[in-house]
């Protein structure tokens, strides 16, 4: 058994770019994952899961085909599974993600900004 | 589809008592707990789950049989599915659970203070 708590800010300290999950702990069937964001992602959907997302530091939107909602730190929301939506984040915001594990971040949309293989840190 | 992001001040605003975890969001099959602590709780451990201390406010130790682990804000650590722990914090400590929904807050201990049926708020 690990016995070292898990420092959010020391995790985000070990890379720098952006829109590319770092995978942190894992709790039953799902992950949790560090990101840095800024700019605008791709719209996606996970058929197979319902995500988390946690605002560790700054501020985000997440854009629905409905409307959209503003998350700042110490906020959290849950993306319901098959939810079509879009990250936004007008300067770096860092976020904690929770889903279940083999979740690709571009979901059923694919294309350049899919990351393969997500690794820990 | 609640539109609402949800605020951990705002929630853990909505009560006082210590050691009565709160629902505040489901994932999958899991459920997010906020808890207010202060002094030790009992020796548990979850049979059925892994479970995830999220310090939000203050600091708390995990003891386990072979040692403890200190946590403060911006930490997390996942307690491994039947490993013994005993939650302590000496000062007020505002922390987010997450866990297989239905976890029992004493696990597999039962005794005085098992909350029979957490709520939502």
């Amino acid at each position: 058994m690990d016995q070292h708590p898990i420092n959010f800010a020391a995790k985000f300290n070990l890379f720098s770019e952006f829109w590319s999950p770092k995978i942190i702990a894992q709790m039953n069937d799902c992950h949790f994952k560090i990101a840095k964001i800024q700019g605008e992602f791709v719209w996606h959907s996970h058929p197979e899961t319902d995500e988390t997302f946690i605002v560790i530091r700054g501020k985000m939107q997440i854009h629905f085909r409905e409307g959209a909602i503003n998350l700042g730190e110490g906020e959290m929301f849950i993306v319901p599974m098959g939810v079509e939506h879009k990250p936004v984040a007008k300067q770096e915001c860092h976020i904690l993600m929770i889903e279940l594990a083999g979740t690709i971040n571009t979901g059923d949309s694919g294309g350049q900004r899919t990351i393969e293989e997500t690794v820990w840190i």
